[in-house]
């Protein structure tokens, strides 16, 4: 269903550009994300809200920056340095400059104990703290008696900031249902977690932003996860209401297989589509809600419940490389990175097509030979051989045509592919025989 | 629950008469099989409309007649002579006399290369054309490079014609409802499609016209395929809301299991009535409804989405015979019939025996004792053993007697036989236990 | 869930009480009865109703009571003696004193040949009439050509009785529903049916009396089989619709596994709660409702349709010592009885606990952080594992608190114990994010 002009390389290209930015959920790092992605797409608008604001039952955190933060020996030799990996220092890690015993030391160190090499990524956003995150190998090099620990960051009043852009619906006869991508792009060093989905979704709005015939209206947010998300909840809470099919994007670039896990209403319309593709084009595989994980957790909390669902590779916390310096250029490629390009846009092409068609002549059968339908074989659409369609097709259509199917209802009823179905409805509306739901 | 009264041979008799006829969906030899059907039952109406007449999104085509049609070597040596089998022409050819050369005869030639003794039927309604049926055999011996062809056929405005019988409900506090049966007969010497039908319906239609105690109407209609419903459907489009249950009968009487196909509707009454005769009783199997077949494409069309199905043994297209000179006299039996018979028979006990009884003494159990029902085993009704009953069976009726459960719900809650669901109500009715609905 | 006080020898104690008093479904057996339940619990009330009251469909019939019952030879010779066993007695026996022949005795006689030892329980509640119940063994030794029977019996006008006990909610903001329990306490000597029920329900209800937390109301009633709860129905016609769950006790004290026998709703609460504690600690199994069996029968009745369930151990019918004299004080055992004891406890617990939360935050997550329940760990609710809860515990109650799902709904999609959740959400109307609905 989708046309692949966006290559590979160019996918790969931007998360190698964004990886390296420190980032975090505040401060000049997330707003250097942001420039970058505005920068690529036209029409991204940044929002910035103050500190201590206060967002549904949370307030907006003080910024924070970091300038540097080392852990030297007593004769000056550095141990941990964080313009050596920016994973090093603590997220929100207060300002230090003292020296510390080597117990005291400890009570700031993480490692991971099972991957050695690996160093971890760690934040205390909301209770005050300062700490390093390093390799077990490096800690194990950490047996003098004292250190001397510095840290430059700055955490004051400040703004959150994030990145907005709405495409709107550009076909005649239009819907006025929209569609949510959701972004975190919080995350420092972490090249899957989460510089793969910012770069797809660049990719992604060029695309949508190129098309004229768009039915439905498209709003990506690029925002810091959790507090982005309960954020842009708080300044939209009426709005959310327009919202038809929603998706966060997430950990999209590695070589797992895809995994579409549900919305809270696990029966929504995107959760449907996603359930087809995985069993017809994808394969991967679909996991049920549940209150953890992305920002899905806020969009499905009881009060707002929309029809959001979160696309993957490898899920959260189920890969080896998940929060370590190993979500590395390594890890993520250019090929997972392209699938799920297409994955998105396969979506897209559902959501697109899918309506609740309507029979202009429901008494009886047509006679579709007299409008050149009999035995009609109907031709691809554009370069999708699923799209071809045939009699039977035609038929199932009108017959289920009650504006009670979708026609991914009408597909799954007749075993007939989606894209074939959605041909044989286009067919039957040129010829006046089928309606869209006034 | 049958009264078999009717024998093998009289069904069998009412085909041998039925299949040489030659009919087409207009013309003479429909009219002939109706004044047969006239002949055997009470009260057959015929109705005549006119060519051109708008039915639905259809016209009524001219009708058609054929008086004699060859293929001639121009030596005068007959090659194919519709006297021998009158699939030899195809349907609604126009009239030809002229000498043509081979290669324009075999443009107009249909056989069917895989079964090369058999003559395939094939028809030309609605774009005209002239064309003879034969088998490849013959097909291989037409080798001169001209040939004469003549084809005696008459296409001009007419009428199309079909039969129709209403047998009223006779029972005291009979139902309003109405079960329809619908009979194609436009098809030329095809013995089990449908002249087979035809047999079984003139012998329900005896059994039904000699009862007194219908509680529903049955409408039976004798019609050409496909136009034939569509014209039906206009001119009653107002009045098919009374129908409740209704069968296209079809194939009955060749060896094959039974087939029910369900209405689009797919949870109907009689899908279920006929799901429940196919485990218990009858074997064969239930299909989904498709919108191609027979005369189920036009009553569940969209607009009237009727509770029809379609009874059949071997299913259309689905046995070698299937529209070819094949499908005669040798390949229907009269056990094929009867047993068909059988089964229409058991479908209309259901369709008479179920209702959704309702409890006179719903508060706790009533007391069975006192009204000579305590540890009551009832007797069988008629000559059906499966209609024995045991207390639990009087148990569970009394207990699902509250208007929402039908007697079918009850046996299959209860796991009893429906025919002993429905003996133990007529008990607990004659104790006035339990009523009808209002 | 539960507080295990009562130990298994207070409830083998009140079957050994219990078990020797001859009872019927009227007379000064069963009033003893309520009169020992009546000395172990607080405010029993002891209703009685005239024979001859028209009671729903039934009358209230008169009251029987026996003195004597013998078999004698015409030597004097005992040959039976109801002072051996009170059930060689058919039950509404009328009085008899005359030398009968032995053709004439052997109709009055009710033995199991199966079983040669055991004495069966027979009755003729409805049909006056007279008889022995003996062993195939005793019977064989009445091989004289003539006895003496000696049936001293009293029926005549009188009163059937039953006792009630309701056990007011006592916890603040409590619910206006209530639990019934019913137990039939008519049989004779039968130890599992049902002395083993009094003797549970007697210490249920003192449990129940000793708390000052309920939410719910408690039902207790001691009715003699069929004729005593349809009596109850039709002098409590109008307040049933008070009953949110119940449960009829029957046949508790054996080793067998636990048999929940649904109500006729199949899924109602109580029905999901049983469902639930025999897969996840009962064991035992979960039979559909059927219209045979205990007073579940009348609350079950369609005009009724109550939420009453049985409550088994070896169910009725399906164990060898059922209705004979091997249904004694062997067959039950103290740890039999303890168990059925816990098991209706745990029942209790659930119907306490469970509620539809509703989310006083549902707009976004919540922050749990500032309220002390960041990656909390929940403790235990008394001496239950079960009940510690997790961070995703808490998430989950959270999601689905919107007042459609109840603790046991969000228990099961979330895959967590009941216990954990009840506690989760406990800890969460402590800080105020939750409340139950107004």
């Amino acid at each position: 269903m989708t046309d692949m002009a966006t290559s590979p390389d160019i996918l790969y290209g931007h998360v190698k550009n964004i990886y390296p930015v420190f980032r975090s959920i505040t401060g000049k790092g997330i707003r250097q994300t942001l420039e970058y992605i505005s920068g690529k797409v036209k029409d991204l608008s940044i929002s910035h809200v103050a500190s201590g604001t206060e967002v549904l039952d949370w307030t907006v955190p003080e910024e924070w920056n970091a300038y540097g933060a080392t852990i030297r020996r007593t004769t000056g030799e550095v141990m941990i340095d964080w313009a050596w990996c920016n994973l090093h220092l603590l997220q929100y890690s207060i300002p230090v400059h003292a020296r510390v015993s080597r117990s005291e030391l400890e009570k700031h160190l993480y490692w991971i104990e099972e991957q050695p090499d690996l160093i971890p990524y760690r934040t205390s956003y909301y209770r005050k703290d300062w700490g390093f995150c390093l390799s077990a190998h490096q800690r194990s090099l950490l047996t003098d008696d004292e250190y001397d620990v510095d840290i430059r960051t700055e955490l004051g009043p400040g703004r959150l900031s994030y990145g907005e852009i709405l495409i709107p619906a550009t076909a005649p006869g239009q819907d006025t249902g929209e569609v949510l991508f959701s972004i975190h792009c919080c995350h420092p060093a972490l090249a899957n977690d989460n510089a793969s989905s910012v770069a797809i979704a660049i990719e992604v709005i060029r695309e949508l932003q190129a098309r004229t015939d768009l039915r439905l209206s498209y709003r990506f947010i690029f925002i810091p996860g959790t507090i982005g998300s309960i954020t842009w909840l708080a300044r939209n809470r009426d709005t959310v209401r327009y919202i038809r099919h929603g998706l966060v994007l997430s950990c999209l670039g590695d070589a797992g297989a895809p995994t579409y896990k549900q919305s809270r209403q696990g029966n929504a319309a995107i959760d449907r589509y996603a359930a087809y593709l995985v069993q017809a084009r994808w394969g991967g595989k679909v996991v049920p809600f549940e209150p953890y994980g992305y920002d899905e957790r806020q969009y499905c909390s009881p009060g707002f419940n929309l029809a959001v669902g979160c696309l993957m590779r490898s899920p959260n916390g189920q890969f080896a490389q998940y929060h370590t310096s190993a979500d590395n250029l390594d890890f993520v490629t250019p090929a997972g990175l392209h699938a799920s390009f297409g994955f998105i846009m396969d979506l897209v092409a559902m959501m697109e097509k899918d309506f609740h068609p309507i029979s202009l002549c429901p008494y009886g059968e047509p006679q579709l030979g007299r409008r050149g339908l009999y035995r009609a074989i109907g031709g691809h659409d554009g370069d999708d051989p699923e799209s071809a369609f045939d009699q039977m097709t035609l038929l199932w259509v009108l017959n289920l045509a009650d504006g009670k199917h979708s026609l991914l209802d009408i597909a799954q009823r007749a075993g007939k592919p989606f894209p074939a179905v959605a041909a044989a409805a286009e067919a039957l509306m040129r010829v006046d025989l089928l309606a869209r739901p006034a």
